[in-house]
């Protein structure tokens, strides 16, 4: 198969490219390297499997560019930071929305059949039932990031509609691990770094959401594309349980070992506006296709942190 | 209050405006006549209480410059015709999507707090339980416009998470009656007039919605707003029943009085790609506010084939 993964140079694309690599997939990648690192990538592109397309999603000759003879879309790039659309609010519209317009409008042009679609616990909003599945409703996203996510779906649910392309939607818990480039357990080691004496934290420590090690996610994903063929499938991705931010922050601690550090919490219950201070995703029909994830929230929150504090360094 | 109406120039928006000039509103109209008539709303204006900008949603600077002093914004406007999808991909993202983030973004800017938005029944997708209450999921629209409808519900729901807007989203049956401008009747009305011998009907006629009047659908709009506020108010908009296109054609053929028409099928279970066959919505939620329609399916198409009759002539 000859992929195209866009964001193939971020966090979770670069692990998704080393699974399709080591199953003997091609690769073409389209990244624009803002929060994405080639090298990632580079053992992948100097052994000949993996292309870099250096483009943007929010162009569209750049993604009609990239489609050429590919059979499957992993389309993962975004805009990674989901504070930023409580500050500059097209950010999410031009990454998220259109960028996923493009995508599906070139893949029509070019008559590519295939699409995977990162989308988010955050598409289900604020108060739904924990754990959420898949069926729950309305859908109602509060933060930019997950009205955007929420637009790509409904995008590819169109397209899958109108024009028959095939489609499997992942809502991903919070994904972490090795490479990871944002996130919470990144800003606290940076945070430890440059001030080993104290941890501030956003909001009161109480939020409490469900981790996903990078690894099992881009494993999931492949599994579920293997046992599922409708037109269009929809599937939660995400662990067995949850973790505090409370509970991350300590972890960070010890691993760090910045055993005397103070941590600060800044009040409230979220972490900023459209940030939902609890979520767990529920993962009975990812399970029902016979994978199950190897880490716990804890375990991949500790994993996560051992990899990042090596990658970041103290 | 001083509302705006975007689309306020067309079949919905100028209904909704005789009801708030009635109960004595200021309305500003923000349209660009492309479907809108000026002539719906001539009268308000002449009376120096309908202020017209005539502008365009899809550009920011004219959304901004029609946000002055205003309390409500009503978000009527919209690429009205469904099948245009099919052909051209990027109407509904530009006149929905992008144009309801310009909404919301004046708003903030301008500090606006409370948004009305006319959603539709299409966001359900295919196969939803029938009648499809409010929470049903996962929302997977087929059509281009379903899509934007649901990527326009998503932006307002996280401006409303984010930036503390008040929001009612509506999710409307078909909507018909007197100044209808397109839709199934419509259409019936001008294929007669050009050849009363034969009526194409595409599909096989078996296609069945729910319809609700236009006047009912204005005042449940206003109704349920006086009823209700939380931060976000979801309801559906409808009315008790359903008619099959079958039944739709033989109402307009004996309305026109082309007793003679031949009702020809092209076949298939939908009109176009994207097209849901079987739709009703649950109206349970918009019952329980104390407001009930007064017209069946049946009788406001019967009830709009004569309006548009005389409108249009035949």
């Amino acid at each position: 198969m000859r992929a195209l993964v866009t964001g193939g140079a971020g966090f979770i694309g670069s692990h998704l490219i080393d699974r399709l690599i080591s199953r003997g997939d091609k690769v073409v990648v389209l990244d624009n390297l803002t929060s994405g690192k080639i090298e990632f990538i580079q053992g992948h592109i100097d052994s000949g499997l993996v292309t870099l397309i250096e483009g943007d999603i929010t162009i569209f000759e750049d993604v009609l560019n990239a489609m050429n003879g590919i059979d499957c879309v992993f389309h993962l790039a975004a805009n990674p930071d989901i504070r930023l659309g409580t500050k500059i609010t097209d950010t999410d519209l031009k990454q998220g929305t259109i960028a996923t317009y493009n995508i599906v409008e070139s893949m029509r042009r070019c008559e590519v059949k295939k699409i995977v679609f990162a989308s988010s616990s955050v598409v289900y909003g604020e108060n739904a039932p924990m754990p959420t599945p898949e069926n729950h409703g309305p859908c109602m996203p509060i933060s930019l990031y997950g009205a955007s996510k929420q637009a790509g779906e409904g995008l590819i649910s169109s397209w899958v509609g109108t024009f028959g392309l095939q489609a499997w939607i992942f809502r991903f818990a919070n994904i972490i691990g090795h490479r990871g480039t944002h996130g919470v357990i990144f800003d606290f080691i940076h945070k430890l770094k440059a001030d080993p004496s104290r941890l501030e934290v956003l909001g009161n420590g109480l939020q409490e959401k469900s981790y996903m090690e990078v690894g099992d996610c881009v494993e999931g994903i492949l599994h579920v594309m293997e046992k599922s063929n409708d037109s269009l499938n929809l599937y939660n991705l995400g662990s067995h349980d949850t973790a505090s931010v409370k509970r991350i922050a300590e972890i960070v601690v010890e691993e760090t070992n910045c055993l005397d550090a103070k941590i600060e919490y800044t009040g409230g219950d979220r972490g900023w506006a459209g940030d939902i201070p609890r979520a767990m995703l529920g993962i009975d029909k990812m399970l029902s296709t016979g994978y199950d994830v190897r880490y716990s929230s804890e375990e991949a929150i500790r994993h996560t942190a051992k990899c990042l504090i090596e990658e970041i360094g103290l």
